[in-house]
């Protein structure tokens, strides 16, 4: 990727080239019925951050990669996270009829066969995943570590844990540590696993993954409070959605329990503490990484 | 496993092997919320025939291999099929109170929890396959092939797609080649993963491969068939749920298109047909097999 691009083109350019592989990541000669095809391209296609790619790409660029290599675990990722957010909104999860300005799957589709395209999406991340092996710099060793690594921190110990645990703990919490540990999985597991796949693939060392795992920790949990934040002060045409949904549904947040002012500190604390945490584990270009927890602090939707 | 055991012996002890491994399929150490192992294992452990593990086993052995090799993949496949299983449950699809004699999974933990566990349990599934490659005779290519085809087979050009055509055509199928599409997705194509997986463990060529697809794809279609016969003239008691069951819910099946006897003769065309097509590939084992396919076409539950 060139390097001359500011941090704002750069999100855009990786976007885009994921964008453009999602688009073919059911092969078209695949008989399928057109509607689950449609279902399933309707939720990926929506325009969502693509942020767990782009900070996949950036990780291999890091390590001196490059960042193409990724992309089929890039589409992976974002496959499991469109899926998440298919079954998150249905009737029985948080009912919830518009999604980034758009109706949500159910609201299209009907409730069976959003349930339907989220089981498709999911199972097809793992398809679309193997096939980095196909490249030649990637062995199948290290294809097969990364399967291993989404399947442990998608699943029951990872984000769908943190699916269950937020579902569990709704208006019961009162400690900002319960707190951190849903948002831990719920969200931090899945950029987590971008990250250190981005490093698997870039050829990083041990110390090199755990600096990238915290990383991927300290800007997760930043991430979400970000969006917490922007729920109560931000601008609802930015964001594709309406703001003080959270106060409405009674959600515990970060705002909620710690207040507003403090939970912007805690944000840039994080952000201070994850970019630490690459400094010094031989990144030959961190810049991006850096950039992006900065990107990510700063943002408005 | 011992040759000298009779068929239903032998799927006696190819089950109980799969059932323990089951049980410690997700590690004790992992950190996961109480109520979704809870679930997870509601289902898994609720006493299935295990039909596609012992077919994954007895497919290693004609090969001349070791079953146990197969324990983690025939477990991955065991979970996929649950998980299916508490999806279709769901009230949104087929809205089932009941099954093999228990409360479905939502029944008993409510909507988003079966929603949740299922997830969990399709993620897992893959997790569970990649520990086959921790066996010192399966290399990381093999086990690769295998996880890329259990998510094609179980994906949306596999059993979704299956599921989706199924739930697209209800009542409105004429024709037995509809019928026969729907099945070859909805059942098949996780029957014929089995015995395709057992046969890459075992070391099968490629002549040895197209075998076991063409005798699953057989003996799928004559235990889906057979399943809508036994819905008519079975024992509840043996099936563990209702009969007349695709009648109350007016299911297009096989004896409702071309009758009983006509399907009764088609279960046994096919039977006859699978075990043709594995009868000159050079198995030095097919005798398990082509028991199984047998036993399956007599089976009353």
């Amino acid at each position: 990727m060139n390097r001359t691009l500011n941090i704002q083109q750069y999100i855009k350019a990786s976007a885009a080239s994921v964008e453009q592989e999602l688009k073919r990541s059911i092969p078209e000669e695949w008989e399928i019925p057109d509607t689950l095809r449609e279902a399933v391209m309707y939720s990926l296609l929506a325009g969502g951050k693509r942020l767990r790619p782009v900070l996949m790409m950036a990780a291999v660029e890091a390590l001196g990669g490059e960042a193409e290599t990724a992309l089929p675990v890039a589409c992976a990722v974002e496959m499991i996270h469109t899926y998440s957010l298919i079954h998150d909104d249905l009737p029985a999860m948080d009912n919830d009829d518009y999604r980034r300005g758009k109706l949500t799957n159910h609201k299209v589709y009907g409730e069976a066969m959003a349930i339907l395209a989220g089981d498709a999406l999911l199972t097809h991340a793992f398809y679309t995943a193997a096939q980095v092996s196909r490249r030649a710099e990637v062995p199948a060793e290290r294809a097969l570590a990364i399967i291993e690594m989404l399947s442990e921190l998608a699943g029951p110990k990872g984000m769908v844990g943190g699916q269950v645990a937020d579902m569990l703990g709704e208006q019961g919490l009162t400690k900002q540590e319960e707190l951190d540990g849903i948002h831990r999985h719920k969200t931090g597991d899945l950029i987590v696993f971008s990250l250190k796949a981005g490093g698997i693939l870039g050829g990083a060392n041990a110390e090199q993954l755990t600096a990238l795992e915290r990383f991927g920790y300290k800007i997760g949990l930043a991430f979400q409070i970000q969006d917490d934040i922007l729920d109560i002060t931000g601008d609802e045409k930015k964001l594709g959605k309406s703001v003080n949904s959270d106060e409405k549904q009674q959600k515990v947040t970060y705002p909620y329990l710690i207040g507003l002012e403090a939970s912007r500190r805690r944000v840039e604390k994080l952000t201070e503490e994850g970019k630490q945490a690459i400094a010094s584990a031989g990144f030959v270009h961190p810049e991006r990484l850096n950039d992006l927890a900065d990107y990510l602090m700063q943002r408005d939707y």
